[in-house]
């Protein structure tokens, strides 16, 4: 009876029936058809796919790891120690032993990682009768037959074709005929957050995958492309915020866990911000004299920080979106430069006159008061300036250095900034105040 | 002979071709075929479309915005003001207008912003035949073929089909035994993130909207929905930087419209800071006896800034992927106290060791290193305890009150916790630190 209602549920409605259960997950899936339990597996977080393997039965687990698309098999297996993998491929029946070798060969984040083998390809020669009769045969163990692949005798990609154009087409026209020999393809060594940009741009649901040599090696298919969206996307705002991705929905994760993936970044931004004490301490004569500088000390680093967050975010973004590539720097340079000057100006303005008008109502600031403004107005113009080319330059330097733009947090930035903000204020004072308050 | 290449390129290199020579952008469009010029238009970015519409004739607009698949007119359109839309909706034909008009009134960021009405729908005594006969004249029409439609004679959906089962199946055989009677529906009035979840979930490439009385209206393809994802996804970030959302690529947009969208939470936020001034102005008296309690200020605030960005941006994440409700914020407070406690426990004893340690080596605090160690420790243990806090249940918080989540940025976080920083410190300060400095 369970059987039987489970067997007549939605895919995604099991998934939360599982999550919500986590003690019957193993139960759950055992109790479906072995194909359904593979679409409500390949949906499941990490942590209950990982749970489950674990509980099945071998022979149950087996069944399961073989009946599951390839694609969402290598993207479960990558996630695994490599000694779990092993064990786990022997389970696999020889063929899909020897796809998931190959596919798990392409590199961690590549094209070659989201392909299936599961597609149904033809040679120029097929008329559309033959293609439908062989979508017959094949389509049950296809990814998809939305689209139909054309292939020369050697294995190199000649075109795709619509399952629309087949149907519309006369059955005896041959599919040579049909297709214009134009093409979008992904290459197997291709970056995934690419293959976003492809698919954006080019409104297909399925795009073929070949090597250096045109052969073509599988298909990519944009429900795939969808969930690696919503990874990189999560990656990079889990980044930007000064924490390690998380790999996992954060209510999932342990605590100790958690623990792990913020620790890291908070210790080395701590570090970093250490700097600070030592730039106060180098200028604690000044503080001493005019302890009125100290004052304003939050207010101006904080504004770098912000300005600087600012920027950062902004190119981690563009760059994400792949409007923009770090040979465009000096584009961004120039723009940050003068984005700088604007709001460093008008937050210096603010800040002047706060200072200003503070202390013509309250004589807060005692009989400097104009020059104690101008030093704040200053510092911020110096300030928001500087941390809108560290910020923006950052995600650039990063991403020509082969290291992940996103890793430039907001948090990074800011305390960057904090440390030399500290420097550009003293010195605006040193400037400004020397013979007066110094 | 420019006509003949323009037809003859992808879709998304004339879009590259047209991003490249911005000069010619309304020419090229008016040199391709119609159908091919729709394909262009929909994928450019809105300056480039806003630039065409201005300067092709008008008959050409007339015709390549009835060409424009409804869903994309409406993406179109929806950026546009209102007066510019009134004058456009009165090129389109009668049917298209009619269309058009219904969709925009759907609330933006809906589901139903999101629909085409372009589908082919049937009802239960079809039979596979007819279905194809069916695809064969309305499929050029129509934005998908993979999935068919059966509805009611009353237009209630009653269940999808994918092409795939409808080739499989004997051509006699009836669409109504073929189906489950088992569906996943949109709600038009749903929010376009929740699409983005249910696509995710469900593995389709098309799904059926309908209404509260569950009547067909329209369907939203997978593709759409990658647009939506990434677009949504930009905006967090924009936000989590402490930006308003672009909406046009960074290198595209003018100087001092991202002036606009970057001053006005800069302002905010310095208006905000300003607060710093004001407490440190109160406690001016205890950093005059004790300059070096300055020093730690900025190393101090910072920590619980940097661990409320942390905070924040998780759980802004984690809500955006749907893992994540306000009904759990007690779940999370519980979790963000122990991890606060944990982090700020390392942090504090990092900085207590700091002090007492440069102290012994160059006795740079004085006679109490000890007494200002435990100051810093237990400081940095409140603030970033506090600052995990805030962090947290601020997103929380925004999206009870019907505000986005990813409001509550970084920047924003940083400042909100800068102010109590400081209070934290120095209250800290007078109880630990009181007749021995202060
Ligand atoms: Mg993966
Ligand atoms: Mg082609
Ligand atoms: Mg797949
Ligand atoms: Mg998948
Ligand atoms: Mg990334
Ligand atoms: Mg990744
Ligand atoms: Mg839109
Ligand atoms: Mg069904
Ligand atoms: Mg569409
Ligand atoms: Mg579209
Ligand atoms: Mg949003
Ligand atoms: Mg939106
Ligand atoms: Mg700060």
């Amino acid at each position: 009876k369970v059987r039987e209602l489970l067997n007549h549920q939605n895919i995604s409605d099991v998934a939360e029936l599982i999550n919500e259960l986590p003690e019957y997950e193993s139960q759950i899936v055992a109790n479906m058809s072995i194909h359904r339990a593979a679409s409500v597996f390949k949906i499941l977080d990490l942590n209950a796919q990982k749970t489950i393997i674990r509980e099945l039965p071998p022979f149950k687990t087996a069944e399961l790891l073989n009946e599951l698309p390839a694609d969402d098999r290598t993207d479960f297996f990558e996630e695994l120690p490599g000694k779990v993998v092993k064990e786990l491929v022997k389970l696999l029946n020889p063929e899909e032993r020897k796809v998931t070798l190959s596919l798990l060969g392409y590199p961690e984040g590549s094209v070659g990682r989201l392909m299936t083998p599961d597609y149904i390809s033809v040679q120029v020669d097929y008329t559309c009768q033959e293609i439908l009769n062989l979508i017959r045969e094949e389509g049950k163990d296809s990814e998809t037959i939305d689209v139909i692949y054309i292939v020369n005798d050697k294995g190199e990609f000649v075109d795709d074709v619509q399952i629309r154009q087949i149907i519309l087409a006369s059955p005896d026209k041959e599919v040579g005929d049909i297709i214009d020999y134009r093409y979008i393809t992904l290459n197997a060594n291709d970056d995934q957050e690419v293959a976003n940009q492809i698919f954006k741009m080019n409104n297909r649901v399925a795009l073929p995958v070949v090597d250096d040599k045109n052969i073509l090696l599988g298909i990519v298919t944009i429900d795939d492309v969808l969930w690696v969206a919503n990874e990189e996307f999560s990656e990079d705002i889990q980044k930007i915020g000064g924490t390690e991705a998380l790999d996992e929905p954060y209510l999932e994760m342990p605590i100790a866990r958690l623990f792990k993936k913020r620790i890291v970044w908070l210790v080395v931004l701590f570090l970093g911000e250490m700097l600070t004490a030592t730039v106060m301490k180098y200028f604690e004569d000044e503080i001493a004299k005019a302890v009125v500088l100290a004052l304003f000390i939050p207010l101006i680093i904080s504004s770098g920080g912000n300005s600087g967050s600012q920027a950062s975010t902004l190119i981690i973004q563009a760059m994400a979106m792949g409007e923009l590539t770090v040979a465009e720097w000096w584009r961004v340079l120039k723009r940050e430069i003068l984005s700088g000057l604007m709001l460093g100006s008008v937050l210096g303005l603010i800040g002047f006159f706060r200072v200003v008008f503070w202390n013509s109502m309250f004589h807060t600031y005692g009989d400097n008061g104009t020059e104690i403004g101008l030093t704040v107005g200053f510092s911020l113009l110096g300030v928001v300036l500087w941390g809108t080319i560290t910020g923006s330059m950052l995600p650039l330097l990063l991403k020509r250095l082969g290291a992940d733009p996103a890793t430039s947090s907001a948090p990074f930035v800011a305390t960057l900034v904090d440390v030399t903000g500290l420097v550009i204020y003293f010195s605006m004072a040193y400037m400004l105040l020397s013979g007066i308050l110094l």
